[in-house]
């Protein structure tokens, strides 16, 4: 099983607090060692960090972790391999465009004989079950709407048969993004926090780290994280439901 | 105009040291400071780095400098904005998937009045004239080939008229790889260099450093550079000629 981060956000805010303890669970505070990657929106442009050495080893999750990159929307993810060797091309977040836009995708879980009919216009790289899965949503997204791309509320809509479909194959745990919003599908576990005014100070569960946020936000500030476990040890969490998908728009869930 | 640097080899090889040549064009020895970016295949898989800062004074250019990541195929280009904005989706390298693999496209040169139908199947997010060459040309052999990706010499007589095309719309130096070989178009400046053994020292010609090859290869070994100028000033490098398509294959042209 692999760990999911993402982050939605009404302002641009730097990961480096969270990424800090998430990525400590890539090989050190627990055993997902099987690369890791991670991917910032930028508007509609996309950076995204893919690595198969274990995130705790990695010199580009150190450039990370000093290099204070500011997105609205940011999805991160560390593999413990269950399907598809260790490469560079198995590794998570994957990215198509679709509707002129980019579109990243993570997925915790382990699909059974999930192998729908792709008509070529996605098509795996690598040999996961999730990046399989992630092709066959846009397929079917673009099939359903053709070449405009609907509005969120739609969106979310078509979305839920889809991936309740894919997760009656196994366990769907997924982030998915344009840039403009963020999706989450919870099957097993899944939890998030909502940070706005007044911000207070938190404290990484992984590592002896505390920041004041409220030191470095202004009121009108709200950033949501949405992790598989936890990050910090004195904030509030909610857990996602068994089947939940959540649709986050300037850091609220909708 | 930009400039652009790729490199094919027969082993996978690092680009520190012609990257830290180019990288200085990049807002130092040149003016080429709206951003730059480099993709790296990995087999399948891909890193790409983008940034809209300056090369000189990006962290991630540094980390590329000092992380010498190994490649059979890598494409760079440092921009200087002719059309679309300085933003992170206007950078280039782009990247799409075709055939199940990923496509990564650079350009250098500017097109007027090149707005060709676009069927939908691969869209620009940004807004360069660059990305939109980009996605019509997966189209068309997409349309061309089906869903079944050619050989790659059927792949180079189908792209040379589209590439003629669209170079009748203005300059398009161009660099096209999908990790298995490395195509480089030329319309108005072009050069390549084929290291081999014997291996010598080179010099590069906008900073104070030398390397010598001997000392970090194998006498198998094969290594094409392709560049906008020359990045060394003691070696011979080869001019492309004007409407050139050039296909390099384990660090040869074919």
């Amino acid at each position: 099983m692999c760990q999911l981060l993402g982050m939605n956000c009404n302002v641009p805010t730097d990961i480096v607090f969270s990424f800090t303890g998430f990525a400590l669970r890539g090989g050190r505070t627990d055993t997902h060692h099987d690369g890791w990657g991670i991917a910032f929106f930028e508007d509609a442009g996309v950076r995204l960090f893919v690595d198969h050495q274990a995130a705790v080893a990695s010199p580009i999750a150190e450039l990370i972790k000093n290099y204070p990159i500011k997105s609205k929307n940011v999805i991160a993810h560390i593999r413990k391999a269950t399907q598809g060797v260790v490469a560079l091309e198995n590794c998570h977040p994957f990215v198509r465009e679709l509707w002129g836009r980019y579109w990243v995708f993570a997925h915790n879980g382990d699909l059974k004989s999930f192998d729908p009919l792709l008509d070529g216009a996605f098509r795996p790289v690598g040999t996961t079950d999730s990046e399989r899965a992630f092709c066959w949503l846009l397929q079917e997204l673009r099939r359903r709407f053709g070449d405009t791309r609907p509005e969120l509320a739609e969106l979310r809509a078509a979305l839920q048969p889809l991936v309740a479909h894919i997760a009656s194959h196994g366990t769907f745990n997924l982030m998915l993004s344009d840039g403009s919003a963020l999706f989450a599908h919870c099957s097993t576990s899944l939890h998030y926090i909502v940070r706005q005014f007044p911000f207070l100070t938190a404290k990484l569960s992984d590592e002896d780290l505390s920041v004041d946020f409220s030191q470095v936000t202004t009121p009108n500030d709200r950033v949501a994280v949405i992790v598989t476990q936890p990050l910090t040890d004195n904030e509030t969490w909610t857990a996602f439901a068994p089947g939940e998908l959540k649709l986050f728009v300037d850091g609220e869930p909708q």
